[in-house]
């Protein structure tokens, strides 16, 4: 499903990052770094909250809003229940709309909150994400003190929190398009090996926008996928290539920009619904801003594993959204 | 946060219960019916997935379309990482939007969708929603089969699923209005009293929504609340005339209207997500399609609640959605 947009704004964003994003490569992009995964809370999921509060209050900081200027709070996050967004609500008392698309969340919450200011049903909204590596390893894998090997196709669950603010007062980057995803699933059962899991549905969103959009791919500047480290990345060029006929150009993936995939003991890559807003927010932003990217598709990934799902022997379903962005050039 | 709809109609719905709701006051009013907790299913999350799929193409069945006919499914349950859902939108293959608001989530799905197709942003689109006793209580609680005694404030969750059809064609019953509720934690931590947990959030959103769109109370012929219980019932009618000065009128709540609770062994009433759609689907909506009762305001309460979270001694959040439906008296 598209949707083409002419009245809704990105203002501002924020991004908070955690100790092995802050030592990465985007280490002096973020607004601000939790050296270690507690942020000074008892337990990792009440860091993760922490850091989700975090990044909407410094965002109301920088844009000089205060909350109850706030039409609507769109988050979700990865541990059961969305308990980051759902708590870190109850402290700021927005009305809320939870959503949950694993690493695809960003852009589902962009998406929604867009099309409600296209329709003046909103002045306004804030998306949020958040993800925390040990809180998610514990949920989905085993807890890391356990300290077990990893198969190298395993991505790293970023730990961190990012903020929006969407609006329908004019600024220098527009939201254009967006198109909603299908849930995919081709058998794949391994809860290692999420690249290969989401790639067929970040082709198949990618080749839908464009698609319905009539539109070439080098329209865009730059195509950013979520999560799908090296080997994901691999896949979905051959994937858009044999499927689609489609050369993936201008294109890179965020969990490979946010690590030092060389020196850094993250696997594949970054994972997680904080992966790709925490680069945008902390470096590709800042380049539509001066106006050196100009056209952006950010295409959030999301692998819907569930250990329930994956005991009982089901494969792994993947669901991808894509947002378009452009530069205003008459604003700066 | 209130939306008003001129332009939102309510096509049909459909509802699939499970063995205790079948036995309940309303058997005979669902569309179907599951005689065991597995529906021919090896697990109890493939039942819920199962009954979620029927529940869909049921009503496509009776709404006389094909699913590429439908622009968007929005739907969420109450299994981690919503795998209900998931699973049933990857044989679906409807766009999807994911949503998470614990038993609010029907309600929260209808918003999005009547802004979507007030905006002319799409045509139409499914809402659903599932929930399954055993699932849930293994997941937030403990095995059926331990068979430990429970408290009776505690609520049984229902097994089921249903599914509205939203369009912009008119029909007899139309969407009017909506209100987002706020996250609400008034320090709640007992994980068996959800009643209590919830009531507060339902109050502050009727009141919300009362005010913002300048009505009495009496404007509704029936207030339904979705799941408070015997117990959440009397504190939402306490709550509402000691803070809001509100005589709660034409009120019921669907958990005490599900079960016979003289005879079943379901403690304070019915919960979880599907319990509110049951009730509306199979024995109000009905009611409005004869003219007995006109104006319905479905407020579904969520209780956030995370078996994490609860075992860090944190207290439980709530929050309430609330969508007015009316009858168009010059369609029959």
């Amino acid at each position: 499903m598209n949707f083409k947009y002419n009245n809704v704004y990105l203002e501002d964003v924020s991004s908070i990052a955690g100790p092995y994003e802050s030592e990465g490569p985007l280490g002096r992009c973020y607004d601000k770094v939790c050296k270690d995964f507690y942020c000074g809370q008892k337990t990792w999921e009440q860091a993760e909250c922490r850091m989700l509060i975090d990044s909407v209050d410094l965002l109301l900081y920088k844009t000089n809003k205060l909350k109850n200027e706030i039409d609507l709070h769109l988050s979700g996050d990865l541990l059961n229940q969305i308990v980051s967004t759902n708590y870190a609500s109850a402290s700021l008392k927005i009305p809320l709309i939870g959503i949950y698309s694993a690493c695809s969340t960003s852009v589902l919450g962009m998406i929604l909150g867009s099309n409600m200011i296209e329709a003046n049903q909103i002045k306004n909204c804030l998306v949020s994400t958040s993800s925390h590596n040990n809180g998610a390893e514990k949920q989905f894998r085993q807890p890391v003190e356990y300290g077990g090997p990893k198969k190298k196709t395993t991505t790293f669950t970023v730990t961190g929190a990012a903020s929006f603010l969407f609006t329908n007062k004019k600024s220098r980057v527009k939201i254009e398009s967006a198109t909603i995803g299908k849930v995919i699933d081709l058998g794949i059962t391994d809860s290692n090996n999420m690249g290969a899991v989401m790639a067929p549905s970040a082709a198949e969103t990618i080749y839908n926008h464009l698609e319905k959009l009539k539109r070439d791919i080098d329209y865009y500047d730059l195509i950013l996928t979520g999560d799908l480290g090296i080997y994901g990345k691999k896949i979905l060029k051959e994937y858009m290539k044999t499927e689609y006929n489609i050369d993936l150009k201008n294109y890179d993936d965020t969990a490979c920009m946010i690590y030092d995939l060389e020196s850094q003991p993250v696997y594949a890559g970054g994972s997680g619904p904080a992966c790709l807003p925490l680069v945008f927010n902390s470096y590709i932003y800042p380049k539509m801003i001066t106006g050196e990217i100009s056209r952006v598709l950010l295409v959030a990934t999301g692998a819907l594993l569930s250990t329930t799902m994956v005991n009982q022997k089901l494969s792994i379903p993947s669901i991808s959204h894509a947002i378009s962005l452009e530069v205003e050039d008459d604003i700066l």
